[in-house]
């Protein structure tokens, strides 16, 4: 080991395998808590990077008290069981995100043998980026998130008390559920919106020019994910199919629907029918800090493209006091001019608009109700 | 009329028919550049409303040069016909979201007169909102978007001019084609993306409250315009129906491959084929201001989420000399910290991060490459 690691009360010892943006945001995030961090990849330049990165040091086999494996969900099952043969003590967790076809594969490659699968508890942070690699790593990456925690039959107390210590010190919220849940849920939320975007993307790969000219922001939001890794989600997709098919042919099944309404020209009940469904859809998303959804007011303001003006408004939004929930860019292209949208509580939307318009502002909404 | 129109050099008269988010978005526009503006709209409510923001007097009959129709699609046709009938003079256009059953619906209520045809060209300006009504309009919502205009055979150079002016003069680019093509540009960039949206939130409106926790940004980026309403989307997309249909029976065809690779446990490939194919279409979008694609280096800064910290952020950019290419606000929910990722030119990306950490910022990405 190059360096010693600073002892710290209550501190504990971590092997994180796999040094890639979740297994590094996650070293970095137990650094930071005072606790002794390992790393281990089977990529050399990954592993030098993450250590470079202040993340933790080379392992070389040092006793560990919990191993978070972070390597692709098609190499999880068999890392996890590896290291549970291997180190006859510490309670193994991962982070893929999927987890009924990695406990299959633990429970497989163990034989079922019950004391060793007591210490495996699978995990997944629902946090990550369309973009990869160490190098864009972070401690709060899980700051505030939920980190599912699906422990089997077998789990033992302790290790599910572990993984859930591991999610906490990574700011994240544990949220135990079984695996199958897990797999239906996020098939739901994040498989299917993945195949449905890039099925978006996919089909502008094939169209003029002219069609690509008339693509606007709702395009654009609907196919940011689209960047995804092509292996990564082939191993995701395959490895949830039994929930994702079946939530795609559903989806599918609600289009079809509709098109064939739609050739009959009296397709606008089914249309009006999806689009109400789908608002009352939308209502049951939960607002931002992951609590109850929460209606903030929109204050749309009118920026000239130039720098400074921004920070201008943003100043003169802190000077009135008012916390910016969030904030959207609606580009006007081709004009030095653009519209931002500032979320903010619902009380201060008076005082805002107030405050920006005495400031000169040119504002072009009124508080929504 | 309760006051006189200032006349301008130059000036123009206008009858703006339908005081909603675009009529009086557009006359507000027309009003800015000097022109008189007439407004009619069969709701006192919304015309009352758009006079008092200015936007124009009430008709009263009064001669004008060209007339836009902004009313629902399923009114457009009749509205226009009943227009060109009653003035034997003046141009006229409309905003309808749809074009070839417009045309149809006005060559037939017209019963192909000619003469009467040479006088209307449709026109479509790309923009808007999920929710409308004439409060939220603003004289810049064109400010250099594509304003489509779909000029026919009998459409005379004047009337295309008039169209041409009307864009122009609302600050949009015009952008001349027949109505198919644009009906088949915006069915696979507009109205299949509305059907899309819909149907993933719809899904969301059948599953239990655990999977409504584990929903994520991406879900919330894909059904953002699933707030649309119900009765505009029947009639665009039974309006357009010939070209949806066949998008939604692509889109879901293409998931539909997937699926059923997936049942075989064999849909690796599949999958990997789909999100490539993703990825390139991903990359054919234009990026800012309407032209050529792009890239711009994106700064990832992590932010303190409370007053006056992201207008210090956007204060030290500006005092780099960086522009704002875009923002986006990525939360990290229950804990007081986000990040914030500015987007910039590519060649500012080195400049800005060394600004910013001079400064003390947090930035937690490498400059893309």
């Amino acid at each position: 080991m190059a360096e010693a690691q600073p002892p710290a009360r209550g501190a504990r010892r971590v092997l994180v395998i796999g040094a890639g943006l979740i297994g590094t945001s996650a070293a970095l995030a137990l650094r930071r808590g005072g606790h002794a961090v390992w790393l281990a990849d089977a990529d050399a330049m990954n592993l030098r990077q993450a250590v470079s990165l202040g993340a933790g040091d080379v392992h070389a086999g040092e006793d560990v008290d919990v191993t978070v494996v972070a390597v692709p969900p098609r190499s999880t099952a068999g890392v996890v069981a590896e290291r549970i043969e291997m180190d006859p003590r510490s309670t193994v967790t991962d982070t893929a995100s999927i987890k009924a076809e990695v406990e299959r594969g633990v429970r497989a490659a163990l034989s079922g043998d019950t004391a060793k699968l007591s210490r495996y508890v699978g995990g997944h942070p629902l946090a990550g980026r369309e973009r990869g690699g160490p190098h864009r790593a972070r401690a709060d990456m899980f700051a505030g998130r939920a980190w599912v925690i699906t422990p089997m039959e077998e789990t033992s107390a302790q290790a599910l008390q572990d993984a859930r210590w591991i999610a906490a010190e990574c700011g994240a919220v544990p949220l135990a559920m079984p695996a199958a849940e897990h797999d239906r849920a996020l098939a739901v939320t994040s498989h299917l919106p993945q195949m449905v975007a890039s099925a978006l993307a996919a089909q502008l790969a094939r169209q003029p020019d002219t069609v690509l000219q008339l693509t606007g922001q709702a395009m654009r939001d609907m196919t940011r994910i689209a960047a995804g890794d092509p292996q990564l989600w082939a191993d995701i997709a395959t490895g949830n199919a039994t929930e994702l098919a079946p939530a795609m042919r559903e989806l599918s099944a609600s289009l079809l629907r509709v098109a064939g309404e739609l050739d009959s020209r009296e397709g606008g009940a089914a249309v009006r029918d999806l689009v109400a469904a789908g608002r009352d859809g939308l209502r049951r998303i939960p607002g931002k800090h992951g609590g109850e959804t929460r209606s903030f007011g929109i204050v749309p303001v009118l920026v000239e493209d130039r720098p400074g003006e921004m920070a201008r408004l943003l100043g003169d939004t802190a000077a009135a006091g008012v916390n910016l929930e969030d904030l959207r860019v609606e580009h006007a292209p081709g004009l030095p001019v653009g519209l931002i949208e500032l979320a903010v509580a619902e009380d201060a939307v008076r005082r805002l608009r107030t405050a920006l318009t005495e400031r000169g502002w040119t504002l072009t909404d009124e508080p929504s109700v």
